[in-house]
């Protein structure tokens, strides 16, 4: 049997989450392992033998889904950190293949995304912020990766059709019977542009380990996350577990702390474990940018006299052509993401760095002019 | 001349926040430094000579005013963290002498005390917020300092008068005419139960100068400063920049990021400048008890098979009775306040540490009767 539809029959048949197959099938290859599933006891290979292969890809092909598999062209490198990372709800592992529906790229579309979660029970503010952020996010060139659930969710989808890149929407049941159901004119036009992805066979059902399987695909799928709303006790938490265990940049919005679905962000903030953001500016200031500048050192423009420590190491961070965002700088200055904030605002007062306007940080344009060997700077203060 | 009429003579003539005088009474006493000054030229002096001792005497009688100075029994210790210490808008030092007016006492408040600041032009949110605060922590026994200004400020003070511990009020001029003139009513509550202080003296109006000044006072008085409402530009921001110079604790308070007066506590929390507080319950968990606990080491029950590093250090900050606030714990610990936040609440999952009602986290109960010698812990799990 051909790799590809063995990992698609494996796929169709193992829960998702549990890494023993997916280690089997790099070790042996996916015909092997499905060849010796089929010979096994147990209800796994019970279920195995009474796939039919033909079926399960007209029912791919019926529902205008591809089946992408590690190696393609479109699958994201970023899923790879899945595998041999910390389990969580004894969950972990690389998926076998995904289920894609959409004209977008996975791989293109993960590399620059940001997952905005929350809660399904979202207030008027939360969806605003979320909308906002969606829209705002993908018109600065970033895809919205989401689960397509009620509530703040939807907000961030609906935001990202509104702006200029595709929204990725990751369910955590078959593709063919979407759910919640009354998103299914929502999943069309995010098909349209963008993509739905999942790792569950077409005709499955989303059950309690699958959303939380789903949400471990949804952190990775994206360098950062930002959680919008989330009560005391939330699906959306499980997701920021995933990405603080991928080493995700976890970012979470405040609210009134009058509103119970303010009270997880809060909380992650106090606790240190997400940073505060309070607009797209602020999660992009945290985010690599996807053509990223050269690292050049501005050696002769070093204002070395006046700055010392941190503070030098951070100004020399700074690229001598193009932007970086304060996330990218404080892991090159190796310093905390909120003290490279501070410093940074600290420098900026001095005029020693400047910020544009997708919130990145650049060298001011009178320190280029300041190391010209023709006397022009002199005219600039 | 009686040192105490010199300091109060001085302190009428000199601007606040200059620590030069100060320093001179301490090495020469006060008595010495006036009559020199009264030698000297320059405006200063020119007003010294001007000054009627017995006018400011009967002016400071009349106003139903009191001067307490450093040594008196109700001078807070706390004013002294000012001597020596960091220059803000280059001012400093502690004052030469209080003008009070009310019953309290200045020290015991000052020792129990919680600044609660913020913008004049506060929201409804922000003014329900700071009430809040103000009740609860003076039902906790926490008296609320702050600067009798409109908004956050007078939403605190209120607060404060609706509980049972007294409220502080520290104001930019002379105590005869109160600013802003409209809230001489609440001026008047304030002085039945709490306090009425100013550097100033009776007479003198607040300028800009004095206004900082008057901050770097109130940032002294409490142990920690609440943030609630500021905007990108607040006078409120100055209070908080002393409790930073200080060592203050400094809380802040998230609000919605579409709210242009949360920008600030936003900011600050974002910049690892302020924990992130949601209510009286997290100033409670941040800031010293009245009484503190002994810090008797539970050494029998330690269970550290269990424990290693922070974890146990931590463990082992929590008193074998009593209980004690994260910010003690964290300080006793040697480790960040977020980061102590989030060990407790592991470490009470586990079962090693409870909180009680105000916050406060202690050993929980079974594990006191596990080191009982009569074997009654058995009984219990």
């Amino acid at each position: 049997m051909d790799e590809r539809l063995a990992r698609m029959c494996l796929a169709a048949v193992v829960e998702p989450g549990k890494p023993a197959t997916v280690e089997a099938v790099g070790a042996l290859g996916a015909a092997d392992v499905w060849a010796g599933l089929l010979r096994r006891e147990g209800p796994v290979a019970a279920r195995a033998r009474r796939l039919k292969p033909d079926e399960l890809l007209a029912r791919t092909k019926a529902a205008q889904l591809r089946f992408v598999v590690p190696g393609d062209i479109d699958w994201p490198p970023a899923l790879a950190d899945l595998a041999g990372c910390e389990q969580v709800n004894d969950l972990s592992g690389e998926p076998l293949g995904l289920w894609v529906r959409g004209s977008g790229d996975l791989a293109a579309l993960s590399f620059s995304a940001v997952a905005v979660v929350g809660s399904r029970a979202s207030t008027a503010y939360g969806d605003t912020v979320a909308a906002d952020l969606g829209a705002e996010l993908s018109e600065a060139g970033r895809s919205v990766v989401s689960g397509g659930a009620y509530g703040i969710d939807a907000a961030a989808h609906r935001g990202c059709l509104a702006g200029r890149t595709p929204t990725v929407c990751v369910l955590a049941g078959g593709l063919d019977r979407p759910y919640p159901p009354g998103h299914r004119p929502l999943f069309d036009r995010i098909a349209e542009h963008g993509l739905l992805v999942s790792e569950l066979a077409p005709g499955e059902h989303p059950t309690r380990v699958r959303f939380l399987a789903r949400n471990r695909l949804i952190a990775a799928l994206a360098p950062g996350t930002v959680l919008v709303e989330a009560a005391a006790r939330s699906g959306a938490r499980n997701t920021v577990t995933w990405a603080n265990v991928l080493g995700r940049v976890v970012m979470a919005v405040p609210g009134p702390v009058t509103s119970a679905t303010s009270v997880t962000p809060h909380r992650l903030v106090r606790e240190a474990e997400a940073v505060l953001v309070r607009s797209s500016a602020d999660v992009l200031e945290l985010l690599s940018p996807l053509g990223r500048a050269s690292p050049r050192m501005p050696r002769e423009r070093r204002p070395t006299d006046d700055l010392v420590g941190d503070d030098l190491r951070l100004y020399e961070s700074v690229p001598g052509r193009g932007s970086l965002p304060a996330g990218e700088l404080a892991l090159r200055a190796g310093i905390t993401v909120p003290r490279c904030l501070a410093l940074l605002d600290q420098l900026a007062e001095r005029g020693f760095v400047a910020q544009n306007l997708l919130g990145e940080w650049h060298l001011p344009p009178r320190g280029v002019q300041r190391v010209r060997g023709d006397g022009s700077s002199s005219a600039t203060r």
